[in-house]
């Protein structure tokens, strides 16, 4: 199993805990923001460029990856690490929510899902045994159950049921898990809502399970900011302290840096690579659409006093050029800047929790 | 002007020439492959990569630039090398061949050729002294003059004319630019279709006006490969042995190898970095189309014994699923590994002349 070290924090003005979670590639900081790499890449970038960005961990997806090319290509390849050429720690989501958002033709039942491909239409069937199953031959260090994620319009009924499925996949998907070995984990996922007893009582039922890490999903998906604070703050008040938190898909920096003064340790985002493909550049200073035509004979950086590749050796002007003309070297300038200024948030909260000015730090911060 | 200086070759067995071209951006060793930055950016590499692949020197193109962004920015930018962030030789095209091949409703007089945009239809004027005025801002290492290039279907009268427009457009040229700077020059452009008393009385007008090196223009359109030949061998015959000779858009590896061996010494395409984008690779057996399914389980790299970052992390399964899943990283792999192949071809011609074993070399490779 994984191990989890908490460092500083978790208490007194703020909850923002600093921790080092242990993995069969490696150590991870915490807190961490990780990389998406939906189908074995992160979009854009090479390994060597996500080392030098600052990325700790990545994401897979077993939904995605077992469509295509399916884990039986990456099982010869000798696991997906070595498929895709990184070596640091991998964490692959269930596939849960893709089947859930992606695929058509759907069919819950306790079992699990029986769907169509969103490739080719292809017959599938996904169930908490298969999840873990695809997940061990990927060579995950970090697994995820497979949960049914509701959609965020659903009513308290459609939740509660999905709470009590959500639960009874974990149970199976431990089961089918066992006792990993050292640096290999599995997560429980946490839904519920927006309703702070459901959330509790789901985190309650997967705790007593016994998990080596728990993430909260089904939220950020488009409910009031302070709704999703509260049914963080109601998750993470049953959570073990001594086990990592991860908060599946989020989200803005300024929303990262909320969840971390709640005790969250894990994020990750398609935002920096998906706003980078679209020539939007993030900053401390908001969002900057770098094909405006504002930019055009700026020749400052994407980012002021920012250190990474694009900014210490390209301008606004060059880029938002690249980015007009159609040049792909715009966008993967903006990709890369993106990620680095997200693993830097990151980072740089981390530092401030050891130092003890986590509340100072995150005021600092432009909104 | 720059310099030009033999190292090697240029007689017994074979045509083939070393030497070494001194640019105000540093030398350039010839035979060399000059990847294409059309619109200030190689296709899907950074200036970085490129270093990395071996690049010494890359293309930019007056036209493209003229229009967008316009040579004022760049000129503000303090030139197209601190624009691109690429601190090597640069080489201009004068954007002859592109105000013929992708202008509309031109209008070509002895003046000029008025065209329009065909980026937004924009009236436009190129003259032989405003092709000089944009490359001067631009900060060329290596400017072309302004030349007329008859599509390669037309008749012998036509070839005439351009030939002899070419010839008054190049003094005029010559004329603007005066004498250059140390480490920058001006080429004239051979025309003449494949005509070889054309080629020779173009080439001897050229060398009479005097250039700091010549190219070879209006071939490797579609014409056979023989034609093409003689028409090199024509050329090459009449231009001195002590300034450099430049081979404008071949082309394939076999071709570039075979016009080395006629005294050529530079060469320039987009096919490295057009194949890459298509997800074809360039190895010394041939082409690979790596999105075919017989490379899903081929966990080899795109060419073995190839020493790339490409070849040197991914195997050819990886990089398949990458382009059949529409991800980036796919076709950036596939150009940083087609530059590495040219420009390491090139590369081993240089060393085989250097060491008189050309021949033999070029007799070693596939074809």
């Amino acid at each position: 199993m994984t191990g989890f070290r908490l460092e500083g924090g978790g208490g007194g003005a703020s909850g923002a805990r600093a921790g080092v979670l242990e993995t069969a590639h490696g150590p991870v900081k915490t807190p961490v923001f990780m990389p998406v790499g939906t189908q074995g890449s992160v979009k854009g970038v090479s390994p060597r460029e996500l080392r030098e960005v600052g990325a700790q961990i990545i994401l897979g997806n077993t939904y995605h990856l077992h469509l295509r090319p399916g884990e039986e290509t990456i099982g010869l390849a000798g696991g997906l690490h070595s498929f895709m050429g990184w070596d640091g720690p991998i964490l692959t989501d269930s596939g849960g929510y893709q089947v859930f958002s992606l695929a058509k033709l759907r069919k819950v039942s306790d079992e699990g899902v029986h769907f169509r491909s969103h490739i080719d239409g292809s017959e599938r069937f996904l169930s908490p045994e298969k999840a873990i199953d695809i997940q061990l031959v990927l060579g995950s260090d970090i697994l995820m159950v497979l949960d049914e994620c509701p959609p965020s319009e659903a009513d308290r009924a459609a939740i509660e049921r999905a709470v009590e499925r959500t639960r009874a996949w974990a149970a199976r998907c431990r089961e089918r898990a066992g006792r990993l070995a050292p640096g290999y984990g599995l997560f429980g996922i946490v839904q519920g809502g927006v309703h702070a007893d459901l959330r509790r009582q789901s985190a309650q039922a997967l705790v007593e399970i016994g998990f080596e890490g728990y993430a909260i999903g089904g939220l950020g998906l488009g409910e009031p900011r302070e709704r999703m604070l509260e049914a963080v703050e109601a998750t993470t008040s049953v959570l073990p302290p001594d086990r990592p938190r991860y908060f599946m898909g989020l989200g803005t920096p300024a929303e990262i840096v909320e969840v971390i003064a709640r005790g969250v340790d894990m994020f990750d985002c398609v935002l920096p690579t998906r706003l980078g493909r679209h020539g939007t550049a993030l900053t401390g200073q908001g969002a900057v659409v770098v094909r405006n035509a504002r930019y055009a004979r700026d020749f400052g950086p994407l980012e002021a006093g920012c250190a990474c590749y694009a900014c210490r050796n390209f301008t606004r002007a060059y880029i938002r050029h690249l980015i007009v003309a159609g040049e792909i070297l715009g966008l993967l300038l903006c990709t890369h800047h993106n990620l680095h200024f997200l693993l830097r948030l990151t980072a740089e909260a981390r530092e401030a929790i050891l130092e003890d000015r986590f509340p100072a730090w995150s005021r600092s911060l432009a909104r």
